[in-house]
């Protein structure tokens, strides 16, 4: 019979127990199991903020674009690709809004295949990634390939498979997804769209700082990803793109802003395009996200991918034995992988009445994600989140549910 | 003759000579005319952008949503349209960059008259606009009329009628220009647009906080603008878009996100547009930017734009009296309209040297903008900009000349 103890001795022997402490954590009681929709803030992030704001704006003024401002997309893109992301130096930039990159690297992609006209992608891939490529399917005259997954996984490879061919232009999905945190193999199904000659573009918002991601060894073309689920940026903070080195030089985003062209302050006729992953910025970099971002990325990559996961793994493992034990007789199922080797840093808990019963967990003290039209979305951000959190939350559920 | 006990008797005179104090102003001595590129951090700014960080963020978590953040972009929008843009309630919105915003505008305008081909607007043109209206023209097929204007001003309603027809889908210009400080006749060259069957888009980056704007009463139907230049928001704050709210039912933008549906969070399946000006947003709102752009504007909406214009043209024609008196005998001349009437917040300094002159200025503690090919750019910011700043930057200018 699980009992808190138990929970609290996984605490000690946590490898990660002391990163918690690189947090700013309120002595609330609150257990936040929500750390996936938006990551708690660094500890560090305050001061960082100060030092850009009150020092940088504030007395450097204008000189802050020449004395570090302009590189942050690409300085931060390369930290973040080099220790989070599987990526060589010159391929990330961080920039806009994971809409918005997935909107250029989307589009970017399409026009790279002239001569296709299908996308693929499944009906459960994050909203704001369908929504765009429903925009770019009816402007560009493209039709979208709706793969419909295992609801309590995602689309296989053998799935993907069956629908590629020779109107294939443009394949793309989340490398976990949002609602079950099945991984999808991002190696096996790039290389089937290429084999197709399509290209793969990979959505990393829930695998970012979740997961290792290996995108120069998987072979991707083009990915994006968010920075302020467990990458700790922050609401609304900036996104991530990768462009594959050896795409760089022929492939075109569709918003040519000043700030993507060679030699942006001559200000001269005519857009060509900046070096390498500069071509695929737009507008003014948003200094003030991009700091929080940064922030963010360093506590990540301080403890380190392969720690993380393995905690992640722990947690779930936890969680789901739990369930198995506690609420599974209360009418609740798991509706993520039960192998580990396929499942991201979430656990999705299947409830008839899940709408209801998240608000019921927020007044005990329980922060967690409704996604409809049935799953609770239990979070499990290693670096903040800790086992007792996981029994606490859990047994507050049984307690509603019986 | 010019004397330093005038310029200090005009700041004593000045009527918003107090507006300085509600800004952090390191005692270094430094003259900074480049408010119009990047406006000086306001004193509120710093506790503001803390509550949200480490009060917001910090403690309230991702319930920070539904207290407040998602209406960020139409709340701080509808305060800015109201005291500074001449815009009802509900048409007004802050999100991504002016590059990104311009793009989807620009876009949305072109959807709208499918049956015709050319874009007209000015050689002359912020650059970032214009190579936007180049990516959207090739992608789109249709063909830029490039206005050539006076060097010294800019395109006139004469220039622009001569090229109107029944080809044109779209008209657009910036309302001031940022190499001259012309101010277009807005108002004007919409009705034109408007004659000729057309859509106009204005861009407000040089003229938001800086002139009265008038976007309802000038009958315009799209804009944009930023947030970092007269309206002190911070490097790389985001930008505003304006859509005339006759037009939102019809007009749609390229960037199909989540956070411009009906109800985000159902995550249902295929984009309807949200309601009003809320479709055209794409992405999670940047609530730091947001923040600060808030106090930014809070600082202008404040001292109020008719006294800012006063002081504006105060300072510019100052400035041009001691340019005439002390410059151009040095080979200066003043590149702006002398009636400030169609005059912005800047003056545009000619000189065959501006290249070099601009660091040597930096050098003496004075900072300007270089404008390619030969214009040294006095940004004359009303609430930061003291007449003895005038005086002593182009004092020091004359020293460099002689």
């Amino acid at each position: 019979m699980a009992d808190r103890r138990a929970a609290q001795a996984l605490d000690e022997q946590d490898e990660l127990g002391d990163r918690r402490g690189r947090f700013a954590i309120a002595d609330d009681g609150l257990i936040y199991l929500d750390g996936n929709s938006l990551g708690r803030l660094p500890r560090d992030t305050p001061a960082r903020l100060a030092e850009v704001v009150e020092r940088q704006w504030g007395q450097r003024l204008i000189r802050g674009w020449s004395e570090g401002w302009m590189e942050l997309p690409r300085t931060i893109g390369d930290r973040l690709g080099a220790g989070l992301l599987g990526a060589a130096p010159g391929q990330v930039a961080i920039a806009d809004s994971t809409t918005v990159c997935f909107y250029k690297l989307a589009a970017a992609a399409l026009a790279a295949r002239p001569d296709r006209d299908q996308i693929v992608t499944d009906v459960d891939n994050f909203p704001t990634d369908r929504y765009v490529l429903e925009s770019l399917a009816r402007e560009r005259g493209c039709e979208i390939v709706w793969i419909r997954g295992d609801p309590r996984s995602g689309p296989s490879a053998e799935q993907v498979a069956a629908v590629l061919g020779d109107r294939t232009a443009l394949v793309t999905f989340s490398h976990v997804s949002y609602r079950s945190a099945y991984i999808l193999d991002q190696a096996q199904i790039t290389r089937l769209a290429h084999d197709a000659g399509a290209l793969a573009l990979w959505d990393e918002c829930h695998s970012v700082g979740a997961i290792p991601v290996s995108l120069d060894s998987d072979g991707v073309d083009l990915a994006v990803g968010c920075t302020y689920k467990y990458l700790n940026g922050g609401p609304g903070a900036p996104a991530f793109l990768y462009v594959r080195a050896e795409h760089q030089g022929s492939m075109r985003q569709p918003i040519w802003g000043w700030l993507g062209r060679a030699d942006p302050f001559e200000m001269a006729p005519g857009w060509v395009p900046g070096e390498g992953i500069s071509a695929m910025l737009s507008g003014t970099p948003p200094v003030l996200g991009l700091t929080a971002a940064a922030a963010g990325i360093d506590v990540v990559l301080e403890a380190g991918i392969d720690a993380i996961r393995r905690k992640s793994v722990a947690l779930c493992e936890y969680a789901i034995s739990l369930i198995d034990e506690w609420l599974s007789p209360l009418g609740c199922s798991v509706g993520s992988p039960r192998d580990s080797a396929v499942r991201g840093s979430h656990v999705a808990l299947v409830h008839p009445d899940a709408r209801g019963l998240c608000p019921a967990l927020a007044r005990v003290g329980v922060l967690v994600d409704f996604r409809t039209p049935d799953v609770i979305r239990l979070g499990l951000s290693p670096l903040t989140t800790r086992f007792v959190d996981v029994y606490d939350a859990l047994e507050r559920l049984r307690g509603l549910l019986a």
